[in-house]
């Protein structure tokens, strides 16, 4: 594996490969989410490239970015491990510069995550974009945990004409059934004991629906009695370009749990 | 040469393509500013691709986009003439659909054309994105006539790592002097006549700086009486990234001339 740290390497590279490429962008801090996103990759294409960046752009004022877990060590340990060919780490000032050509993402970048954090999907935009003409990869995978972010995306490539791959991938979780997160370390031993709740609420209404159950507002109605004693930020099921349904309709819904712990926010969802 | 109407056609022939790609995209009403963009094409690509497309996002309400002119069959035969390769000319709703990713130009768009027309930049990147995009070239071939036009993609390429070559290709002129435009066929002969004034302007100045005049302020009245008589919009001296300068500095400097004839607006410039 080569880790590549400037943009002039990159290109150098991408220049002379050839054959299919897999490309999985990622802001470190690798966990088995991250680990079977770069399998597949691995099964699918010829070669392939991780990023690990941490993206100034995407944070708002006030959020984690300074305390976001760093851990580049372990994080090429892994890469290393999963046989990834190119490992790129880029410094913050090869990324960006003053008064940039930006990004604009679409207006149901306003709600949900991005009613919570407004603006957040532009810089998340913006990176990939960059990161996508760095790499110029056939397949690029995402995972469906942050699911408005792989719609966006998916958004962002089809109204771009990119022609790159999104490969959709599903969550991973602990065998608790806790969904994979970077942030999961910043939870107390009580604070995880509680989050299962999460995805018990999830498994329930997936249940439900399979059962035949097509009432959104019953479903989300039986997914707060699980998550009861919880701080919930939202439960909403949405069609897969993120409007709120009344009615469910498999295979075109998207049941979606916010929960915070403090200044903690865990997301879960289920695509139907 | 094949014309190319549909987007899947278009990814369909892109598939296959290999070597060297030169791209020109226009909005059609093709004049010999247009077919020397092609011909230098022509020589420095094995392959050559021209979109027509009238481009509704980089017109301002009350625009000329109704007006436009607009030429296919005579646009087909001189790109036939040309040796082009494929000739792109996409519907608009193939484009555009609603609620988009969109992109922001940076600040200095918002001054001189972008301050007259603000928006139009966004517009215009919008749609060079996508093209590129879909055209996927190693060459795009702009005229150094819209000046800012051209600085602003070269920034974009750089900002989203494009992996795209800029080829800023001179200013061709009528006989007269008149900087080629769609939008001359406006002119009455009269005022062509008048618009002669913006050219030796133009050339005044190109003079006076090669003798080692380097004041801006000098240079910039020196303009204004060649142009008297005329409905002169602006006329800036300006570094390449459109920062206004007092000093000249040769291969730094461009020189900008905006006229009006009525809502016609004449674009002129020269590049130190």
């Amino acid at each position: 594996m080569l880790v590549v740290k400037t943009i002039e390497e990159l290109k150098e590279i991408r220049k002379g490969l050839n054959g299919t490429i897999g490309f999985i962008p990622t802001m470190g801090a690798l966990h088995d989410g991250h680990i079977s996103l770069i399998k597949r990759a691995k099964e699918e294409n010829e070669l392939v490239i991780v990023s690990i960046f941490v993206n100034p752009t995407q944070f708002l004022k006030g959020e984690d970015l300074s305390t976001y877990p760093r851990k580049a060590e372990a994080d090429i340990k892994i890469c290393q491990m999963c046989k990834v060919d190119y490992l790129f780490m880029p410094e913050i000032n090869a990324i960006y510069e003053n008064d940039e050509v930006l990004i604009k993402a679409p207006q149901n970048s306003y709600v949900l995550e991005g009613f919570t954090r407004p603006g957040h999907f532009d810089g998340v935009l913006q990176v990939v974009l960059k990161l996508f003409n760095l790499t110029q990869p056939t397949n690029a995978y995402f995972g469906k945990k942050d699911a408005q972010q792989l719609a966006l995306i998916g958004q962002m490539v089809k109204n771009l004409f990119i022609p790159i791959n999104i490969v959709a991938c599903d969550i991973v979780r602990e065998i608790s059934g806790l969904a994979m997160s970077s942030r999961n370390i910043y939870l107390s031993v009580e604070q995880k004991e509680e989050a299962l709740k999460i995805s018990k609420s999830i498994y329930m209404a997936g249940n439900l629906i399979s059962k035949g159950e097509r009432s959104s507002k019953l479903v989300k109605n039986k997914i707060y009695e699980v998550l009861a004693g919880l701080d919930v930020e939202y439960v909403k099921v949405v069609d897969k370009k993120f409007n709120e349904i009344e009615v469910i309709e498999p295979s075109n819904t998207i049941i979606l749990v916010v929960v915070r712990f403090g200044s903690i926010r865990l997301l879960d969802n289920i695509w139907m």
